[in-house]
């Protein structure tokens, strides 16, 4: 990331400075009795419970900074820790963030961060805002996330409730963020191999549902509330690939989960990570809900059935065997 | 960090395998719900309202890996942000913890990490236990802790609530952990000035009060609730070093505050950072609760004084300003 001589970054305003110029830019929690500026924020608990995620995006195995826009980072930093609390069936109602970032990140690039954090609030989950947060420094940018929700007094849907019978659905895009990915990989380099910036801003255009589903995912966090008040009796929010995330039910459930190939797409939709769709199990007979479609069925049995037979690719994207150590 | 051949790593062990041998090691919390292992952790509120406050350590700026064991790491985080908790006024009661680690960490390291996290709650804040995290990959480790309290029906003890008259007191040692610091920069490098494992473990025997502050800090933290008891007007928690927090109290509250340098102590005791005692502000006439002792009085005006003069030294450690880039 290059600055431009005079512009002001990071180390030349400040921890504290900094933090004067990106508070306002983000949105009120409407739960918080204590908001930024203190030891420690103050959030309203109003049925004496609160959910609580934490989801870290690392420069380099998560993200390139010639690929991602400061506002993707924050809109993806929010959207990825908001969808783990839909999942969850709550509702989000607040974050925390911490931003590790090089001395030399230029202050408009965390006031659109901050930008990007707030617009993903008020689009996805309103009410939702930012609490508190953390700012340090470091040689390798990191944004992690603390996301709340409020589970308005519901019990919570777990990855083990899911019964042979039920139904197996999903709501949001499956393997468009994957394909978004691939897009990236191949497309959005220079002639050495090298991210570009240019080459991503043409495949914006060119593939816009695709990218937009890697560096700025929409996830469908109503239909996490829609799919409890159903019924559902195991949710989770589909972040490394169905076919590894369908697995996890399957064993927090001690069942079979047996996928039906036709309903759930290209093989891409199986295996692509960063869905952030919401994968639930609904008793048999129940009206899907908001916008999920069945996919397959719960049976007895263990692990991931695909059109009836054992399923035991990896699938995913698994920064720990897949990442290159480029950082771009 | 250098690993022998053969032995287990995050990246030869996969992140589902670390996090299976490392959340046996950790405390469950108490007013946990549903711990770790799904897409979020749900936690009791039993006043309706929680404290949460997050802080990152980083590789570098906040911590060598020739100084600092795993341990330490472990419990420094932890202990950094419970202190957080404690100047609210409020009970820890829980932690999340994002780790980020090179690909080379040895799953002994992240191990002993885990063993600091569980030491430092069992010590400082019984009850309190993790309840979930993240694990990520990068070739800078960063450790971001979110923790959370309970208010117990109290009101919190916010910054901003400090009157002229008020005395102002501290609970915890001022300027040990700064001590510290100086003898590893000092001391604890070789003939080249590197960091040196060996050359610190000297200074642990030689030392042990002011490395152990610095490496391994025990804040007074049932003293937060003490001092809500005992009607503390204005509280924080000294990690900048007690000039530059002082300032903060007086900045939140509109007065001054006026120290007496005698009480105070050493010049390193107003300067120095890391100290995580907690500094709160008393009606008259209190009787001081707990390890608090008077350092000064709360005076109309602005700022901070010392002896009644104005003082304008910045004092603290500032890892934007005093940072050398090296790691260590």
């Amino acid at each position: 990331m290059t600055v431009p001589a005079g512009e002001e970054t990071l180390a030349s305003l400040g921890e504290s400075a900094v933090l004067r110029r990106i508070f306002p830019r983000l949105p009120d929690a409407a739960l918080a009795l204590i908001g930024p500026g203190d030891d420690a924020a103050v959030l309203a608990a109003p049925d004496a419970r609160y959910v609580v995620t934490t989801d870290t995006m690392v420069h380099g195995p998560d993200f390139r900074l010639a690929w991602s826009t400061a506002h993707d980072l924050g809109w993806k930093a929010a959207a990825s820790n908001l969808a783990d609390v839909a999942a969850m069936g709550a509702v989000p109602t607040a974050l925390l963030v911490a931003v590790v970032a090089p001395e030399g990140t230029a202050v408009t690039f965390l006031e659109e961060l901050a930008d990007g954090l707030r617009d993903a609030c008020t689009a996805l989950a309103p009410g939702c805002g930012v609490a508190g947060g953390d700012l340090s420094v470091s040689d390798r940018m990191v944004i992690a996330v603390t996301a709340f929700g409020d589970l308005e007094g519901r019990a919570p849907v777990l990855r083990s409730g899911a019964r042979p019978g039920d139904v197996v659905a999903v709501s949001g895009d499956l393997g468009l963020a994957a394909e978004g990915l691939e897009l990236l990989f191949a497309h959005g380099v220079d002639a050495v191999g090298a991210p570009s910036a240019a080459r991503a801003a043409e495949l914006r255009e060119s593939h816009p549902a695709a990218l937009m589903a890697q560096l700025s995912p929409r996830p469908p966090l109503a239909d996490g509330v829609a799919a409890a008040l159903a019924g559902a009796t195991a949710m989770l929010d589909v972040s490394d690939g169905l076919a590894i995330d369908a697995r996890r039910i399957a064993d927090a459930s001690g069942v079979a989960l047996d996928l039906d190939s036709d309903a759930v797409g290209s093989p891409r939709a199986l295996t692509g990570g960063e869905d952030h769709a919401l994968l639930a199990a609904f008793p048999a007979g129940v009206a899907m809900p908001g916008g999920f479609r069945a996919i397959g069925i719960v049976r007895t049995g263990e692990g991931l059935l695909v059109d009836g037979r054992p399923y035991d690719h990896r699938g995913g994207w698994d920064p720990y065997a897949d990442w290159d150590g480029a950082a771009g």
